[in-house]
Formats: C-alpha cells, structure tokens, sequence
C-alpha cells in the first residue's frame, strides 16, 4: 500500500544481495525505518521485538529467516535447528507453524545444495500468495461490506476495527483492512473507529497511520470506549483480524478483541473476522487450547514516543514497584463471531461451517 | 491513608491562612506535590485539569471553592456567579452539583457578613462525611468480601478494580478501596488486579500507587486484559466506583466500565459498584440522560510520564494527523450490576433496591 504517495510492502527480498528488509514497525508512525535482515537470527528478533507483527507476516517473515538459514548451512540438523529457532520467536499466531512447515515440506526431499535456492522460492510464494489471498478475502468482505453500506441508505458506513491487521500485518493489503481498501477504491464512504489496542498501541500507531496514507477516514479511540460507542449506536460494523482460529470457530486474537465481540453482541453489532485460511488451526478445537504468549511487564509499565522536540523517549507511566501482568492474546468464543471472512468466502464460526467452505482442509 | 508511612488526606484547609491544599494528582506517582488553592478559579483549575478527580473528592473542592469565593465576595450576585463556574467544571459527576447545593442552602438564608464562615463549615462538614461516609461503606463492603473470600476456602480474594475509586478520589479511605482497606487491615488476604484505565492511567498510576503505599498485594493490567482474566476464572469479584447511579441503578463511571461488567456478566463474576448516596441522582431514571463528558484529545495522543533519567515528558504516541474522540464516562445498565454497596448496606441496583434502602431520599 501506499507511504506519501510510494507503494510498499511490509517484507521484501533485496534483489542485489538476497537479504530480507522490512519496515521496522517499532519505528512507526514516527519513523519509516528499513532494517536489513540477513540472519536467521537477526529475523527471529525481529520477530520477537515486534519490528514484523501481525500473524500472517510473521509467517512471511519466518519462512525468509528459514531459507536464509539453510544459505548458510543447509544440512538435516542446520534445518532443524533453524525451523526451532524461529518457531519459539512467538507461541500465539499458526501462521508462524504453517508457513515453516510450508518450506520445510518443500526443501526437506532435495539434496543440501538445492534446499536454499527452493526455500527462498517457498518463501517468496509464501509472500506473494498471501497478497493474492488478501485480495480474494477483501473482495468477498467488499461485497458484504456493500450490502451493509446500502442498507445504511448510502450513509458512510462506520466500522470498529482493533489492533492492527492492516497491510504491516500481512505482505501487502492486510487481512480486515483488504475490504476497507478495497471499499474505499470502490466508493463506498468508510469511517473507521481504530481502537488504540494498549499495551503496544498497534490501532493508534499502525492502523491509524495506514488509514491516514490511504485517506480512509477514521477516528482513534481508546480501547475503554469501544462498548460506549456500540451502545450508543456508532457503530455498524466490526472487523478485526485473527493470529489463530480454531476448528470450531473461536478466535484467538489481540488482547481485548473478546471485550469488543462481547459489547457488538450486547448491542446487536455484526461482528466480523478476517481469517485467511492459513490463520485457522484445524488441528485444535477449543480456543482455550491455544498458547497464550506472556509479554514483559515494560510493554505496560512504559511507553515509547516522540517528544514535541522530536525526539523519541521511553517515559514510565505505572506505579514504580507494582507488578504488572502482559497476556498478549485472548479468545473470542465462536458464538459471538457472526461470520469469518475467508478467501472463499463467509464461513459461519462453527466446525460445519468451516468444513463447508474448506472440505479438502478441514478434518 | 499512608503515603510513606505517614497519613494524609487528598484535601485539607490551611489552619494558618484558611486556603485549600490538595496532592496535585497530576504529579502521581512520581511526585506528592502539595498544591496551594487561593480562590475559586484556582479550584475550577484544579478539577478542569483533575489535579483533583473523583466524584466525591470533586464535591468537597467545589464546596471549599465555593467558601474561598464567599471570602472574597458574599452577594447574592456573587454565590451564583462562583456556584455556577464550579458546576461548569465538570458535567457528569452529581457530587459536584450535591456538595454545591449543600453549601448553597445554608448560606442563601444568611447575612452576607456570615456566609463564608457557614460556608468553610458546612465544606468542611463535607468532608468530614465523606470520610464517615466511606468507612461506613466500607464496613458493609468488608462483610461481603469476608463471606466471599470463606467461600474460596481461605485463599487470597481476587478482586478487579477500575479507574481510581481510592481515598485519592475521596477525601480519605476511598469507595470501592474502602472494604479493600478494611478487609486487608482485618487480616483478609487479597490480590487486587488494576485495570490501567486509559486514557489517563488512574489504575496504573493512582489507584497502583495507593495499594503499593498500603501494602495490599495487585498487578496492573491493561484495560483489554481484564475480559481475559476473568474468562480464565482469575477474578472473584469486581469492584468498582460510580460518578452517577441512577435512580433505577444504572451506573455511570469511568469510560470502559461497562466492558468489565460485560465480561464479569459472561463469566459469572459478581460485579459490585461503591455507590455511597451522594453520587445517586434521584432525578434521573436512565444512564442514557446522563451527560457524558468529551474530555480534549490530547489525553489519548499523548502521555506524560517519567524517563529513566527522572525528568517528566510528555510523548505522542498516535499517528499524527489521526482524529481521535475522548468520551469520559459509559453506563453501565443496572442488569449487569451484582449490587451497589452504599453506606446503608447492599442495595440490588434497581428503583426498588434503591428506595427500600433509602426510603428519605428516593422521589
């Protein structure tokens, strides 16, 4: 999407070097940082510091990281090792499990000397599919969000979304963002509520700042006032993305998605999630199943910004001495999800209905 | 309550020159500030900018405000003129408006020449109560977590609170702390989890702050983790203030009270407000004809708070150019209220529940 006019992905291949550069998103929306990655290793902290988030580009990113570990060493051991490394960088999202595996299955038959020219090949698939799959998701939520917008008499039509899962959270276009933008493009009048999505901000950082370079119309909010603003009928719509969603339909997301799902059901809101078919775990069923990843206290005890001066610091803003506790994830249980978005279509949050738009997938 | 070991109040009258000292609250909790309140304007400054905060606290300001005035002019020009400034503070907390008519009705029927000595008297009677008031509330409250805490088996009680409704939001001991700090002196054990309460961090930095100066056990958390945490079964009971009970017992308190009671409410955990009688407004039947304050968005783009090095800065923290919106306060339907505890007991919050309680004040 677009940056001051100039189209951008969130992860490509240099084509000089090999290595990866992505957009250190710890920099935004301050900054727009390119940062080198040309480890394994170095991608796994990217991972884990967050400078690539949003689960389907961990995915994207992961695979790079494992096809510019087998460059180095290319061996059974080396594979594994590098696949382990990179798996441990965060429990939460499938998307990181999916897209190892993806390379793995695909390098693991070929002599070493192969596997690292086929892994990067997996890897830029592994991208370029996911942009594709994006765009099929978005065009089956614009003809849904359509509908929705139509039945509003032609008023714009106001949609909640929470954390980020937005072009940075993906290749390109984004999961619950690819039928905004895809609206957008199409005329239908958008206003977005972004919600801030404390600790890291990813809504008021991320979210905010796409929506702002496309010229979607949105208003930031904090996390708090979400169910104020469904109850007062602000609302139309919500739209958010998910790191892993079960067989049966439960949503594991960003913290707080579960207390939005829970005010649009208390209002009569249509709740919606973007669930490329790569984010769904058919190996699990209950979302109480899922790995809740525990982040470091400092995420809440201090924040990053920049100072009227331009400068960026870290002030604290927590009670020094108090401990503090991070889960990074919840679930939103399947009956308050009105329907996922794939890239088939909407699926009912339920086993059968998933089964019914994924049978060569679902178990 | 303790700050360091020694006792303070959050509002006093200088005993030397008669002028109102309040902890500047905007300081916490990197620095107990005193602040020195000459006039009325000083006063409506200092709540504008919640240097003082919370709906009882609120009150008795407003009524020492009110007193500093008549110092200085005591017509009847003059009691409007002052009166009407500090209602115009803030809109949605009755406290204030109760604590000004209270001052008022005792000093209208007077001499001039008599009112602002009536008037320090009857603020400082305010103040008084209000403390009497909180440890009545809290000696119902205390009952109720003694018999809840029996019930998990002499285990530590795991109690939510939102926002700050501590002796920092009152004049002493506070509302919903008030049974905290009376359970924990009785020897109750108790975990404490504080919600952060964005946009302006009353749980992390204040109410974390009074606990940790108390020595009661907690942990802070973002407002998004608290529908988590009680969905995992990791909450006994939540507790919370109110800036306005209705008289059919809806509660309007601190923005993102009403997804805590959600969540309480899906989970089967007991959601209890502190709701003392001054901040229920017989007037009104629903907390939809409450007015909920807009408060400048500022609070949501940036924050305050303390670098490393110890200096205060203010950081922004959301993309620049992003609208935002800032409502204060939600409502909280009286069905997704367990009880309200008051300082006459526990009333079921409804009309009925209200009035059998208070049969003197209910219309």
């Amino acid at each position: 999407m677009n940056v001051g006019g100039t189209a951008y992905r969130s992860l490509w291949t240099d084509p000089v070097d090999g290595s990866l550069r992505i957009l250190d998103q710890t920099l935004l929306p301050h900054e727009l940082g390119i940062r080198r990655l040309a480890t394994p290793e170095e991608v796994a902290e990217a991972i884990t510091a967050m400078r690539v988030r949003g689960a389907p580009l961990i995915g994207a990113a992961a695979a790079h990281g494992l096809a510019l570990g087998l460059e180095r060493e290319a061996g059974d051991h080396a594979l594994e090792a590098t696949r382990a490394l990179l798996l441990a960088t965060r429990p939460t999202a499938v998307n990181l499990r999916w897209a190892l595996d993806e390379v793995t299955r695909a390098v693991r038959p070929l002599p070493p000397s192969e596997r690292a020219a086929a892994a990067a090949r997996v890897a830029r698939r592994i991208a370029d599919e996911d942009v594709a799959r994006n765009r099929q998701l978005g065009e089956v939520g614009l003809e849904l969000l359509r509908a929705a917008w139509e039945a509003r008499g032609g008023r714009p039509l106001r949609i909640l979304t929470h954390c980020n899962a937005g072009w940075l959270a993906t290749v390109d276009l984004g999961t619950a963002t690819a039928p905004l933008y895809l609206a957008h493009a199409a005329g239908i009048p958008l206003h977005v509520w972004v919600s801030e999505t404390r600790p890291r901000n990813q809504g008021g950082a991320l979210t905010a700042w796409e929506l702002g370079q496309e010229g979607i119309p949105h208003t930031v909010v904090v996390d708090n006032a979400c169910g104020h603003l469904m109850q007062r009928g602000e609302v139309d719509l919500c739209l958010v993305g998910t790191d892993r969603t079960t067989a049966t339909g439960d949503v594991v997301n960003k913290i707080g998605t579960y207390l939005k799902a829970l005010a649009a059901r208390a209002s009569g809101v249509p709740f919606y999630v973007a669930a490329p078919s790569p984010s769904i775990d058919w190996t699990l069923e209950a979302g109480s199943d899922v790995p809740i990843e525990e982040r470091g206290g400092d995420e809440i005890t201090h924040l990053r910004g920049r100072t009227a001066e331009g400068d960026d610091r870290v002030v604290r803003v927590v009670a020094p001495g108090s401990p503090v506790r991070n889960p990074a994830f919840d679930v939103t249980p399947a009956h308050l999800v009105t329907g996922l978005m794939t890239e088939r279509g909407v699926a009912q949050a339920s086993r059968a209905g998933l089964r019914a738009l994924f049978p060569d997938e679902a178990p």
